[in-house]
């Protein structure tokens, strides 16, 4: 099957462009009409670094992909828009192999109401995803940055840590335990929190993909801010007992928030009655510089991330 | 060095954000305010499938890699704003090298107006770029897609066919031919072209990457017409004496345009008063399906393009 008969066979199986997307797939370019602003992000997934294919389906590698671009929507407080996908096809991938992929993918458009509206399908040595996502917003300042927090903030984080790392571990060990693999295979996007994040006060976000100490650090550096975090405060996912997990496993792609202390309870009811999902402060945010951790027994944690190319 | 030290020394190194840029590279997403319609395109080199690092240094690979995505923006005639970056990086290709080929893209991002507003560094097996652009006009109606050609039109051409495959086959016979081979290395999107070509009236455009044997069928078959390509007409690059290179050769970045015929001399003369490149009349759109392209001899030739998975 050549390039352009794949492209059909995709194409015929997409949804619907959503309001706002003149024009889909299949042209030089698709058309939009924003309406507003629009916040961009990219991110890649590549075999043998981001994933390996014999712990995932194709469709949970597709799903995965658009889901842990959209997490960066989330973080600005964006509503998921349209999806720009590069596709790297190996010779051992097959047709069958990238419809399901990109079914996979759709799926995850269709729960978050986002349109697959272009992309590039190449040969490639190793199964390779590329994800652009557009988000949109009324105007630019109902987005959120890392940059806003200020001395006296809350520290939040929605749902729970760690899962993702510990799910990474048991599929190392080969163990069966379905819940926190799910968390490192089948990231959920926070979409609707970070919404509502947003609307409600946050003044800083940013969504936990090197780990909670690497991207506390970054919204620290950028807002440039200190901030405390109390290890005890942290919720961990079920089965996660280890907090070295919580703290420096990546791929949780929970939201972390600055948010005015008095604007706690309303976020924290609103998300709760929205998903179910709990916001809890793990600390706060002061004058100064860099993150420390605070573990139960009063000793301090050095805050660290994953940095992908160390 | 780490990724986060990478993307800081990339960052340190940006041209500053062009204007409905709100926020640049550095956050979870890049903000921008519109303003009108956007045009969104996407496009991959993979080392050994587009490209091979021998014949390329970093610069010539990066400012290709921007220049052939800003091309299917010059093929709706849209004003190039942002572009998003994926960079996979293998082992064997370091830090001043990754430096050199971001250096290779901003340049075509300053020479275009292009701000190069987010990305994603990473490691990978070889080196891979994703460049997702966007586009921009006043609203939707003034961009032009593939499909509104009409019976009647002309069909014309820029600049000259066939170099950049004449170009290839220098590299591959290790022949030194520096002007071809710079048409397949140093690719210049046509934007200035682009966008007088739509606002002179063409009713369908396309840029030829694929050959234009194969592109006129896109056009076609978008259009719902059939194109018939005089080959005695089409301008060669210099060097080129092979029509098959021309006609079935791809990555010439050229536009292909149907145009009402009343509109020809001013499009033509608005071109070559505003860069210099040539518009030429290389055939006509008529009722019915296909590309038919008439040899000097009189005799037929299959229209066929380039098919990257075939």
């Amino acid at each position: 099957m050549g390039e352009f008969e794949l492209l059909d066979r995709i194409r015929a199986r997409l949804p619907q462009p959503g309001p706002g997307v003149v024009l889909g797939s299949g042209d030089d370019a698709a058309i939009a009409v924003p309406g507003g602003a629009t916040a961009t992000s990219v991110d890649a997934l590549i075999d043998g670094v981001h994933f390996r294919r014999k712990w995932s389906s194709p469709a949970q590698l597709g799903a995965k992909a658009l889901a842990v671009a959209l997490s960066d929507l989330a973080a600005m407080g964006a509503a998921p828009g349209e999806a720009y996908v590069v596709l790297g096809i190996p010779a051992d991938f097959d047709e069958d192999a990238s419809l399901e992929l990109l079914d996979g993918m759709a799926r995850v458009a269709t729960e978050t109401g986002t349109t697959l509206a272009g992309g590039d399908v190449t040969r490639g040595p190793v199964l390779t995803l590329a994800v652009t996502v557009v988000g949109h917003a009324k105007d630019a300042g109902e987005l959120v940055t890392r940059s806003g927090a200020r001395a006296g903030d809350a520290l939040v984080v929605t749902g729970e840590l760690g899962g993702a790392a510990a799910g990474l571990l048991s599929l190392e060990a080969k163990e069966d335990r379905p819940g926190l693999i799910a968390r490192q295979l089948e990231p959920k996007p926070r979409l609707a929190e970070g919404r509502t994040l947003a609307k409600t006060g946050a003044t800083a976000m940013i969504d936990l993909s090197d780990g909670l100490g690497g991207d506390a650090n970054h919204l620290a550096r950028a807002s440039g801010v200190g901030l405390r975090i109390d290890a005890t405060a942290l919720p961990l996912a079920d089965g996660v007992t280890d907090l070295t997990l919580a703290v420096s496993g990546g791929e949780d792609y929970e939201l972390l928030a600055a948010l005015p202390l008095e604007r706690l309870d309303a976020a924290a009811g609103a998300i709760e009655k929205q998903s179910g999902i709990r916001l809890t402060r793990i600390g706060a945010v002061v004058a100064g510089e860099g993150v420390e951790i605070r573990l139960p027994g009063g000793e301090l944690l050095e805050a660290r991330g994953f940095d992908q190319l160390g």
